[in-house]
């Protein structure tokens, strides 16, 4: 982190020497440090007993190197045609559209939604008239929650599967196991361990093939690779960190809702938030004020406060990324993503944020904004 | 680990919570737990110094999450032709082919000297006469080192690229800072801290580009992707493991080295190792007694104590890898590596054994070689 800002605009609540010491010591009693341990299939239980509670059954739970990793993974174990198409969200972290490549897919971009932001079922069922595509992975971007009951539907009445890429929404997301979610533990996430990434569903054979991906493709006989893997591999460390974190997640929770409450009190008018913003805590604060982004931010920095421009450029003005498909062929058909990226930008938001800290944020916007 | 056992193959040996205490309070003091955080700056100057003392300043060296992903991205920055042809023994560890396959490349299997059991210059040489070949990766086999100014006499004689595979052998590996040199930092590695790899070589400016491919593709203006990346970091946590193994690494050293020293002693006649094995610390200790494997890991086991069969089956013979192709075009060319396998197990090999465990393992050995 520079150390010029007064203000950060993230700071990471992972769980202290003291919370971490119990598991660690267990590994090392255990001297069994990766490879799918004891610790990484404990992490994975509770996981899923957290995500799902009373069904935890239902679903299975695999651990990756990374969201980007597991994503990657998952759409390589689907049975997806070759040169497979995947409609995604032009407004996302890129590593959405690289998962797709890395599989040797092809990203599909589509516009969002005006109010969450997000893609949404209702713009990808009308990305159908204007393009085909074997799999649509919608993103909760910023951490808002995507609806997973509608996604359900989509899937059933069009055939199409889901992947819900929830990498910034572990925590908020509601799970349907009838869907493939993929959350991040990477350390700037709400629930972070450091690196690491969730694969979840009903579906326990998928999660296997894609954990076999994440070993060399080893399945079955020791040592023998039946399917072209690479090493994404969780590790005992982070799996021991991950069930720290699990037992002080209430009072992670508690600090970042207490954070969101004073920003709904205390944000001017003006600075839009997305759609539902009271119903979930998000992973990063970002917010929409129509061509001020750049005003305002310069504002916070003059008082040493960070900002970032999370999630920006889109996806398709990304130089490596201009091998990308569009829904319609054009970027002129993202409107919505074209409109947004001009007034967004992200406010501090973490569990070390004081009422003091928000009031000034919000005094130095409402200055800003006349 | 079964605990059916008496003796393991192999028990990592990695810093307890003592030694790691002042590295993890560090990482917890920086609130930065991954991202090329100050750790794991830290931790890659040391690694340069401890490769290459006095000279550390010549050499450039990249943490990533594994060897396998350090490979790939490694042979991913080269600048090598498309559909560039990988010269690799058919004798190693699958992650070596795996990372020529997940980089877009073509392994071409050699065969392995009938004494070291590597792929040597004199291979290389003699299979331009029958193939080409854009860059060839020599593996130091179960950490037996490679001599790195053989090969760089290869790589100035033929202009072919080398890239040493030494996941293996760091601690034993000399570094040539004009090669390139992967090392693996896996908890079954001599030097273990979990899951990760190192780049080592004189050219800053590729393992910037191998670290910014680990890094989405970023590269300049932050968030921005310039090439088609993932996430494969190295992570704070590993970091200070790393460091703490550093400090502590003479100690492990010497534990191994009494170990083989025991070993050297007692072997019988008829059990072959690797040539030159009195002048290194093996990694894992593979031995070579023709057609007896079977039975001799049988007597072993019957006495509770284990064995493992590294690096076995051959590449070729691995179905995920049907599509390798071979110098000279059949699998009948591999003549040492076909011989070898019937022979070959790994013996324990650990700094936890005492020189009873060593005196056993031997007499069974001896019993059963007649």
């Amino acid at each position: 982190m520079t150390p010029d800002y007064k203000i950060f605009c993230l700071v990471p609540d992972l769980p202290d020497s003291t919370e971490l010491e119990p598991f660690v010591a267990e590994m090392q009693a255990n001297r069994w440090y990766t490879n799918f341990g004891p610790l990484t299939r404990r992490f994975e239980r509770e996981m899923a007993d957290f995500l799902l509670p009373n069904n935890a059954a239902d679903i299975a739970v695999g651990t990756f190197s990374s969201a980007t990793t597991a994503l990657e993974l998952v759409l390589k174990v689907m049975n997806l045609p070759q040169n497979a198409r995947v409609l995604l969200p032009a407004l996302t972290f890129p590593a959405t559209a690289l998962s797709v490549l890395n599989a040797g897919y092809t990203p599909v971009l589509s516009d969002v939604d005006a109010a969450s932001w997000l893609l949404s079922p209702e713009i990808a069922k009308a990305a159908l008239q204007d393009t085909s595509f074997d799999v649509v992975v919608p993103v909760a971007t910023f951490g808002r929650p995507i609806d997973p009951k509608a996604w359900l539907s989509f899937q059933k009445e069009t055939g199409i599967p889901v992947v819900l890429d929830a990498a910034a929404a572990l925590g908020v997301q509601d799970v349907e196991p009838e869907l493939i979610t993929v959350f991040s533990l990477h350390a700037t996430k709400p629930f972070g361990v450091g690196e690491g990434g969730l694969v979840v569903t009903a579906d326990a054979d998928l999660v296997k093939r894609a954990q076999s991906l994440s070993n060399f493709g080893f399945l079955g006989t020791a040592g023998v690779v039946q399917q072209i893997g690479t090493n994404a591999k969780f590790g005992e460390y982070y799996a021991a960190v991950g069930l720290a974190q699990l037992r002080r997640w209430q009072a992670v929770t508690e600090k970042r809702r207490q954070v969101a409450a004073w920003y709904s009190d205390m944000l001017p008018d003006g600075i839009q938030r997305q759609q539902g913003h009271d119903a979930f805590i998000p992973a990063v604060l970002c917010v929409f004020c129509d061509g001020k982004a750049r005003h305002l931010t310069e504002k916070l920095a003059s008082h040493a406060i960070q900002t970032r421009h999370w999630y920006l450029p889109l996806l398709h003005q990304h130089p490596a990324l201009q091998c990308v498909d569009i829904v319609g062929g054009h970027a002129e058909n993202l409107g919505v993503a074209n409109h947004l990226q001009h007034g967004l930008f992200g406010l501090p938001f973490h569990g070390f944020l004081t009422k003091d800290d928000v009031a000034q944020i919000c005094a130095i916007l409402r200055d800003g904004i006349v």
